[in-house]
């Protein structure tokens, strides 16, 4: 090992895949720290969907090992929003996080222990690049300010740390309390029911929640369950919406064609799924609705 | 090299790009495998398509190096449908192949010289993750069981391999012949006629067929072809469908903007195409299809 | 170091991530160099689209580190068209480019400093790949003619250039001055007026043009901008069309809901952009249109 931090470079960003900005942040962590292996987390994040990257770092980083996260959601680009690299007290995972603060670190740095110190990012000189030959389009150097902070400033960062630099390197300290931290999941437990936000829909359609499996628990949720959609709200008090019926399963397999299940998803989150087919599609829900999850008569 | 393996660990999964899934599967094989080289085949076979997914790895594997695959289309993960790692006979391309047993692997074993033995696999004891905080969406060791054989499973096992474990340090000895299989792929070929399904299409709407190069030459196929597509199946008695006239070509810039070819693809399979047009499209066909190929008149 | 270039293999191409092109073309550099470092640029350029693909190339590399650049996006692929590898002179970038010759390498290479040397790229006797078993689909070893150049050219050569092979162990030598150019980007500035082709929407909405920082300080533009869209061409004898005023900005932050703003971007061109919003859908604007700026009465 040549380097001071060792262990990977872990991305996520809503870049996309279609520009070559993911591309060439990556080629920018390597060409500082050549021997870093990269693992791309996701690039897929809506564009400007802070909250979602936020879901998907937190749902990633108890399996990471050890290393710097690089995470790039980030509308406030080029505002007086601070950048920011924080230090987590876990020994096993990733030990640093770079990237804008605007919450999309806050959670993940939770599972990770939370974070033991943070700076705020000095904006580097910008490099100018490799000169550019004439005919075809121009790579100026007089770069907007702040624009592409992935390549120019949470990369070479990110670098740096990977290599062994430390915190106190690469930025001034702030209180950690300082750092801008989302909403946090909305859910409510009571007797019989559980009102949970939709936090996020995968790939297959399966509706992941706020509420996790001791909530089910603790609302004492039977094997039948009333899945209200839309309406106004409140358990009780909430009028309208629709009414599904859901059934208690271990595993996608045990439904029906037509039927819902509610299961303990790999996170230990509960989640709404059907069996082969998108349960968000045959619900009709989407992130960031509410959901009211009730016990029936039976 | 530190490893008794050596080589990559090639990656096949429908987990899209939109969520973390095959990110964290990445990530929990570097993070037992630190050295390995991930090489990602594709992630966006279509949401539980065993099949596509089973030619595509079909395809790919000849051009291999060493080193371990991962397969993972599974839309019976969390069922009792077994878990396996194989091992080839062939000696220049992947030792070991692991994943789901429904299909997905066994004509890839086939390229690769055939299965000299496979286990089962055992289901690791749950490793609790990194401990998580608080204030966010928590992240609970009381995960469900098994629906996320990717990260749970299969990734340290492929690890282990990579390592230089055997098979029998991850599961229980099965007989070969009792691995699941899918059916072949369907084409017959008689005096001046194939019919053959379509396998897949390509992201340039190519449409490859299960008939070969071979299969031109036994059927006697001419240098102008009818393509007889939907009606009712068996050549001669088949009823209805459409009828288009393609041409044999050599490559795809061979064609007139509105004709449609028939060439030997990078693979040696016979493929219908155009050029710069999805053949797809101009044809109306699509995987899964039967298309007859007959000599014309001419 | 095992090797003689060392550095990166970076790869661009249009085959999406649908089909295993991309993975299989990663994993043939690996086997024949599996010291290398891949990165990908992307794989998204859309099907056939060399301009747009010269265009992502060209304003990639000046932040890549040293090693070989793969370029594919090829219809003309099977055909005359040459395949070739050019080194460039620039000497902290990328050495080696390799791809076909249709222009999609040219911008590139200028921005790395020119060419300093190019050959025409001996085609590979083919390798059958590993011997085949029985039973699923085949895997012929009588290919189809250059139909999957990437996989069977271009990434065999630059894992030999990577290795530290020299350019005329792979082809023969050509004039650098007969290599396919593309038409340069359009725009051309006056007094007052701007007219210039956009060259890219990126996933975001924002308009890439090929007018720079200093065209719009050659041309006087002040700080409220009438951005001319369609209409039949030539500013002033221009007819037709539709107007939209933008306002100078400095980032997107500093615009209203609803407005259009004009700015440097991360490479030094100017972009329309809007905050939050695809300006390009905003605007109804596309790669490959030409654009008016001109100044206001204020």
């Amino acid at each position: 090992m040549t380097n001071g931090q060792g262990g990977a470079v872990f991305l996520l960003t809503d870049y996309g895949d279609q520009d070559e900005f993911a591309g060439v942040t990556r080629a920018v962590v390597l060409r500082q720290a050549p021997r870093a292996t990269l693992v791309d987390l996701t690039h897929a994040i809506p564009p400007f969907d802070v909250r979602a990257g936020a879901l998907t770092l937190s749902r990633s980083v108890a399996h990471l090992g050890p290393g710097v996260v690089i995470a790039v959601v980030d509308p406030g680009v080029g505002s007086d929003r601070r950048a920011v690299a924080l230090t987590v007290s876990g020994d096993s995972g990733p030990r640093h996080l770079v990237g804008p603060d605007n919450g999309l670190l806050c959670w993940a740095a939770d599972v990770l222990g939370g974070v033991t110190a943070a700076v705020v990012l000095t904006p580097p000189t910008p490099t100018p690049p490799t000169p550019t030959g004439t005919g075809g389009p121009r790579v100026s150097p007089s770069r907007g300010r702040g624009s592409f902070d992935g390549r120019d400033l949470f990369a070479p960062v990110a670098a740096r740390l990977w290599l062994g630099a430390s915190l106190l390197d690469v930025g001034l300290p702030v209180d950690p309390g300082s750092l801008v931290r989302l909403a946090p999941p909305r859910r409510e437990v009571s007797a019989g029911t559980i009102e949970t936000e939709v936090l996020w829909v995968d790939r297959f359609g399966n509706v992941q929640l706020a509420a996790g499996a001791e909530d089910a628990v603790e609302a004492g949720l039977g094997e039948v369950v009333a899945i209200g959609i839309g309406g106004t709200g409140t358990e009780g008090s909430g009028t309208g919406g629709r009414t599904r019926v859901g059934r208690r399963v271990g595993w996608f397999g045990a439904l029906g064609r037509d039927e819902v299940g509610l299961l303990v998803d790999a996170n230990g989150q509960l989640a709404l799924v059907c069996h082969r087919r998108p349960a968000a599609t045959v619900l009709g829900v989407r992130a960031g609705e509410m959901i009211r999850l009730g016990s029936t008569g039976s």
